[in-house]
């Protein structure tokens, strides 16, 4: 990765990662598919926090993994225990996904689960971002992205997944899948949300490049819906909400399925092959280079 | 359906409905093809009025079945022997599709043909709805809709079907896909239709969200081409029929194939298969439920 | 084809004839392969001009095929040649594409290799018009064209093969996908690669019309990217090859691959009934006789 591109990256996140994560270099043990199970029951969430309001069917999701809400493992575990909550309470038809970190919708995938680690483990990990964006592009319930901060790469992703898409109207905040500026490759379901949304020419130009979008260039492509001011994030997003309840719930959600499954599918049924690919790609001494030298150059950033 | 939905379906059609077909929730004897290909010789139509003026090769075809031109398995079947004897007559290059109706274009389906009717009469009926839409999409001649009145749900796909859409300028007047609203589900060919035209993320919550767009709406999303005032529609169609006839035949004719022929192949192949569907669906005590409340908001409006 | 759209036509292409090729009507031996190979290692190309700057790693294609760059078998065997030869220079990583010629950028397809010759002498020139978009949708440099005249048809292929499109904002100059006016058919991939850049519904309008589009109207849909004085075309398209360079090759090429490579794939299998497909249309009495027709008008125009 050129150091014009390295740049690019962290002025595009300039404020993002004022705090480096405290496991740092870290392992994390495996989590096994009987233990996740038993978290399931008895898990008390700590950086998803879940509000649900039985009178209005609506729950808000609040990010809050400091410092910003990087996608890491255990994030996107969380996540996906939280989410599978909401979708089995038949009660929950609608929502509404923020953040609680200043500045920062997410930061999207976090690099320390892709640099350093064994294939098993990135193979784990690539399968929880995979899980993530099945659950919420296929889910049943309404869901709106209220992005009151920056929002790249994996973080655009989740936005791209949601129904609606409300952003706060701050000059600042940047949002796009710009994941060739590190030297890694968006994944073809990455690919097929982000076209599904903006088509296949901005798309195109977008991915190439890295682009990352202000508010006004990300509405003005329709990469989001809708800009408000960061104060009034929560309010739009729930008037919204009113507006999609007052749509039969079976027609609407058999309407989304029409909509997206053809595009879930490709994924659905080439999971494996989707994770052997990037296991083989993210191991590569070339990107894992081009990773270390991103991560040094937020570590002086930070210093 | 939710009351709030309804209501917003029926002021989308406000002024629609002034009164409800004599032939209300009456039976209709099916009818077997030989009869169908009896009528077609000597059927003197009464629901579309056809004049066709050999000098400029083109037939304008007139909607005129009262009050809001919807479409019943006699219209429809009208329709498509009409459309036939265009499409087989050489001389026939350009069709334009208006009203005859004060105020609406087409209605869309006729809910009195999905409510409490036999599932082989829905199936019939299903067919035809197929059939019409297999006609225009992949006909030989330039169709141009002249959108003289609102054109909700079906009003809406036969106007999408056509290769051109002139609508008048009047704010009252409504266009879209609003099929959700009544607790039903746009089936994919709508869905492809409209995507064809407008793209997958307009399409995608378009169609979750029922929306009915008014004409400067329309035109700023691409559902229609151009705008003119109500008493310039039928002069302005003529022209840009003009415009087209330029072109010659045969190479415009191979290129619209090629551009609209995957589309046609999906339901080509699949009509049982999508027939059962709407069977299945439209026969649903729930579904059967939402058509009666709809229908009886129809009523008390009438009232 | 009618008068009124030939003349149209011409109308589109004013000013792009003014000198008919002196091989007119003339036949051209056929190069065999290996002759074809030989060429490769030693060929002076006359009709495109390449100058590569090594410290910048980006090379200017230059077309100067008198008088309007038409896309002869020649020139199509000179650009993949030329073409070929950088994507092997590994140090080459960008390619600008523009003209030498006044007013025009190509006009596309040379109309003398499609009319009256054999269907072997048929099939080997579409044969190469297929490799010139192979070879260019797919390179692994970053495609800059600096549209400084018109480009009518394979023109605009060619433009629509790169990744970047800019434009001389001079109202005079058109660009756009023409074909049905001389009564032929754009095949399958110019509508993929137009559609790529345009969506749908653009490309049904445009390719059934043959529409040609002033600059502004092509920034309007999408077909270039940007318009800049005639004067500043080079340098603009300079200055954005340094922005696409600043991101890794590797992950741009993926990228672009993963992009591309279904429309690609599309043609790639089934060069063979594509090439017998455009024969059996072009040899077509009624074709031939539309084409002469242009011709004549083309040769009265000129005289």
């Amino acid at each position: 990765m050129s150091l014009g591109a390295a740049l690019r990256v962290t002025r595009g996140l300039s404020g993002l990662l004022p705090r480096l994560p405290p496991r740092w270099g870290h392992g994390r043990a495996c989590t096994p598919p009987l233990l996740l199970a038993q978290q399931r029951s008895n898990s008390t969430s700590t950086k998803i926090k879940v509000e649900f309001d039985p009178s209005s069917g609506v729950a808000v999701m609040r990010l809050q993994s400091p410092p910003v809400n990087s996608l890491s493992l255990d994030f996107l575990t969380e996540f996906c225990i939280s989410l599978e909550k909401l979708e089995m309470d038949k009660s929950c038809r609608g929502l509404i996904i923020t953040s609680n970190q200043p500045k920062v919708f997410s930061a999207g995938l976090d690099i320390l689960e892709m640099y350093g680690k064994s294939p098993e483990r990135c193979g784990e990990f690539w399968k929880a971002v995979q899980e993530m964006w099945l659950k919420l592009y296929s889910s049943d319930m309404i869901t709106i992205a209220a992005i009151n901060g920056s929002s790249p790469a994996g973080g655009c992703l989740m936005a791209l997944t949601c129904d609606y898409r409300i952003m706060a109207d701050q000059p600042r905040y940047t949002i796009g899948l710009n994941e060739t500026l590190l030297g890694i490759v968006a994944p073809f379901w990455f690919k097929d949300t982000m076209a599904n949304t903006v088509g296949h020419r901005t798309t195109e130009m977008a991915l190439q490049l890295g682009l990352l979008y202000s508010p006004s260039e990300a509405l003005k492509v329709g990469l989001v819906d809708q800009l408000v001011p960061e104060d009034q994030i929560l309010s739009t997003a729930t008037q919204t909400m009113t507006r999609w309840l007052a749509i039969p719930d079976h027609a609407r959600q058999i309407t989304k399925s029409m909509m997206r499954k053809p595009t879930i599918d490709r994924l659905a049924s080439n999971r494996e092959a989707d994770i052997q690919n990037f296991v083989n790609f993210i191991t590569k001494d070339s990107i894992q280079k081009s990773l270390r030298t991103y991560l040094e150059i937020l570590k002086k950033k930070k210093a």
